[in-house]
């Protein structure tokens, strides 16, 4: 019964060699936070593990490669956050959990590395790829924002325009953002923001303002 | 009189050579907003003003410098709207002012091109005197949000966490811009920004929000 015994063995490797995938990313995502994706080399990304160049290239073919697969790893939590969203009630509610849950990615998967503005360096069917993913999770953006304006929770603004400054806002943290820094945290930063940039969208309740 | 008739002709010469490298500049702003900033060469750059890459030497060294002319000049544009925003009164008529002409270097200076992420493939000098010139615009933001809600114009927010909100707003519009597009319109996406980002912070006129 070769299955049996090859079924659980093959999947503690592939754990295995997911956990140790999910290292180099996230060396790789440290390094390019330091020294910019260019600059960063594989012996980078290799000495922050410990190992030697030679062993990464039983994971990961090139440099570009461990960068699309930083790429996917941030596009299928926006796609999982994305789906999450559809189980909360009402537009404002909606779109404040996708702004904070967005904040967490950026600020813990990504790590705050600017490593996510690259993507003309990309090969062409990996940009494509990775433009695709981005453009579903802004429709999903656009979608709670029109359904708010809709309803009357929001204000008659242009759904495109709003959910490019809430996309810039939270992309921007890999700018500035440092891990484990003693100013902002991460916990408040989503709070702050989804507050924020909710209120910027919200109908006017009261008397006229300025 | 050799300095009078030199005066005349040598600024004549300075007049040509400024036009000359605010052409190179725009020329590399378009270049590395279709193909990225690494993979923008000096014959592309050349070949959209009509010329021999060896005419560029004239005028910039390297590709570096010719990057580090771009960011001077968006910052020194930076610096002048932060003089002007000066005669502006009150801090949301100054918030907004500050954000509608940053809007427009962005689309107009820039021309949306994402050159201006580029800061790490700076040698060191360069990059802090950018560093610092971004610091000194951020600076001159957070100030007006503190003097709004010191004067109970604005709500009581994190300055810091605002003016992040804003500028990665603003600054993001370079990955997303195309000047001459059929879609959103330069002059009224300042306009919308600023409505956007300034009612976020507006202080509750009327009966408490959800």
């Amino acid at each position: 019964m070769p299955n049996t015994i090859q079924g659980p063995l093959s999947s503690h490797r592939e754990r295995k060699r997911a956990r140790r995938r999910r290292e180099i990313i996230r060396a790789a995502l440290e390094a390019g936070r330091e020294k910019g994706y260019h600059a960063t080399t594989l012996d980078d990304i290799a000495g922050r593990l410990g190992i030697r160049k030679a062993a990464l290239y039983h994971y990961f073919p090139d440099k570009d490669a461990i960068l699309l697969a930083c790429h996917r790893e941030s596009l299928s939590e926006l796609e999982r956050i994305a789906g999450d969203s559809r189980a909360v009630e009402g537009p404002a509610r909606r779109l404040s959990f996708l702004i904070r849950e967005h904040v967490r990615i950026m600020t813990e998967t990504l790590e705050g590395s600017p490593l996510a503005f690259e993507v003309t360096v990309l090969p062409a069917a990996a940009r494509a790829e990775v433009i695709r993913g981005r453009d579903r999770f802004e429709g999903v953006l656009r979608g709670v924002v029109a359904e708010g304006i809709e309803g009357g929770e929001f204000r008659a603004v242009d759904p495109k325009v709003a959910v490019f400054a809430i996309l810039g806002a939270v992309n921007w943290i890999a700018r500035w953002y440092r891990p484990g820094g003693g100013g902002i945290q991460p916990a408040g930063l989503g709070d702050a923001f989804a507050d924020y940039l909710l209120r910027g969208l919200a109908r006017e309740s009261g008397r006229a303002r300025p």
